[in-house]
């Protein structure tokens, strides 16, 4: 007899809800999305949420079969398992999330922010498998964190803890202006945005010839510096350099803080391969701490990007 | 029948080494000290040690009654028990120094840097009692620093996790040159020799009335600064404030990571009061993140500077 042999997972996106059903091995056995954007309604979203699973879980042998349900998403807090102000999605202020999903399926639920799905989704099946002590930094809209430091996810008081993307990395009084209403913050320069700010930026800066100049400014994407960088346009690549040195430059200030064995980079800005790993390697030797060097390897992430944050968020499923 | 009741501590300070023999409830019921600085020669130091030592375990009834010894060392390192390349320590290289004293005294022996046995202190005797989630740091000298995440000192891959001292938090090129061969690291601005450094720049770029141009500017220590801001200098207090404020802004940056309940300062610069510690609660609530206003405590150790370090060193030898 097979019986809470399954859990399922859940990646919140803003545009999309990624939903899967993971077996103790991994695997995603199946699996569905609804649309997360435009859903203001909570109700109608979770009615939603029900009809695309519900038949995911007959698949498997129906309820009985699921030991617990693991959510991952943009602010969301361990310890509360509400949604807390998060900019990006539909509904506003404090959502009670798991306990919705909880009492809709009648099964415990447990959710945590993105970034922290996506670093147990890499201890339980990735690159991160058997450390101790990592840094996860995703590189997407914005620059997200999870942190593991004793083989344990950090939460810190409030569970709010893991929000690298807000170190502020720039004290100059130019510094870029960041959503959290301050200025400097990391993922004004690491992200996705941040990219094609820096960009643009050159664009403004400099006068040489460049393919990006094809595009009009204010609509330059990641997607296109990226494009360009492959094409070996010089402009493009040194945004990448830029951005790596800063990455590398940032790490090194992480690591006196815990000493880690490694950071796990995922997203789209690490599609850009060697372009981007390079100077973040390069930076990260030339100013880590002496007694620190060649300790902390700079990995990317092997999982599938359509499912890391679901195996993530199923991970944590696994521990309730 | 009294059994294993007393533990010995040991602050290894670059110029004097104390011992303490601690009981249960955290009373320091004999302790001694000898010299460390200029003594080069670790074999003699073993047997100065060995001599203070004994006398004083034979007061609580012998090594019967000793369960083990913590010792708290610069470049202490908890995961190998050895003092590793410590520039303010007579001994060089490597130095297997708490398997000397279980050698010597035949009790298990642990060792930390000083800074986490501060931490380990404060979290078993002091403002931190209780606390599961917060940042020590230690003004002195240099700047120290015990994390404390889950209840769990943060050690990292290599035990050498928390060294907040060598964050870099000025990156501009003009940044003050640091032990370490880096630039621009905390411990250059916010310990008692960066108060001095902050003086004699102050001193020379101002031309205001102070009483600290009584003294040759290369002489000036925190010590007169502190005694000027006393006397209500301005100069004086504005090296506080400067000082002040810069911590606050780069705990500001640490909180991103942990999410501390608290923040807990301890040695000499703290002796300043509201000189020190408005500032450190001003730059704050300034620059951390909206998510975390109002949540860590700025919180002065109540630990007597003398006992402090010695508890916190027991304190981990009741974990053996």
């Amino acid at each position: 007899m097979e019986n809470k042999t399954y859990v399922v997972g859940l990646d919140l996106g803003g545009t999309n809800s990624v939903f899967g059903i993971v077996d103790a091995d991994g695997n995603v056995v199946a699996s569905t999305s609804i649309r997360t954007k435009g859903q203001n309604d909570l109700d109608i979203y979770m009615d939603n949420a029900r009809e695309a699973l519900i038949p995911l879980i007959e698949k498997v042998g129906g309820i009985g079969n699921i030991k617990g349900m693991g959510i991952g998403a943009p602010n969301g807090n361990y310890y509360t398992g509400n949604i807390e102000l998060a900019p990006n999605l539909p509904w506003k202020g404090i959502v009670p999330f798991a306990k919705r999903f909880s009492d809709m399926l009648g099964i415990p639920v447990v959710l945590t922010n993105d970034a922290n799905a996506a670093a147990i989704g890499e201890m339980t099946y990735g690159v991160a498998k058997g450390m101790k002590n990592f840094i996860m930094l995703t590189l997407g809209t914005g620059v997200g964190s999870g942190i593991v430091i004793n083989g344990e996810l950090v939460y810190g008081c409030d569970g709010f803890a893991g929000e690298l993307g807000h170190v502020i990395v720039d004290t100059s009084s130019d510094a870029r202006v960041c959503g959290c209403g301050r200025k400097g913050c990391l993922e004004t320069y690491c992200s996705a945005t941040g990219v094609a700010r820096t960009a643009r930026e050159f664009l403004t800066k400099r006068s040489d010839a460049t393919e990006l100049r094809d595009i009009p400014l204010d609509e330059i994407t990641s997607k296109d510096v990226s494009i360009a960088a492959e094409h070996g346009d010089q402009l493009a690549r040194d945004v990448y350099k830029f951005t790596g040195e800063l990455l590398g430059c940032s790490c090194a200030n992480f690591t006196p803080f815990c000493s880690p064995e490694a950071y796990v980079f995922f997203g789209g800005l690490t599609k850009a391969g060697n372009l981007i790993m390079d100077p973040i390697k390069e930076a990260y030797d030339a100013t880590v701490q002496n007694i620190f060097k060649g300790k902390a390897k700079m990995l990317v992430s092997q999982l599938d990007d359509a499912q890391a944050a679901v195996l993530g968020a199923a991970a944590l499923a696994w521990k309730i």
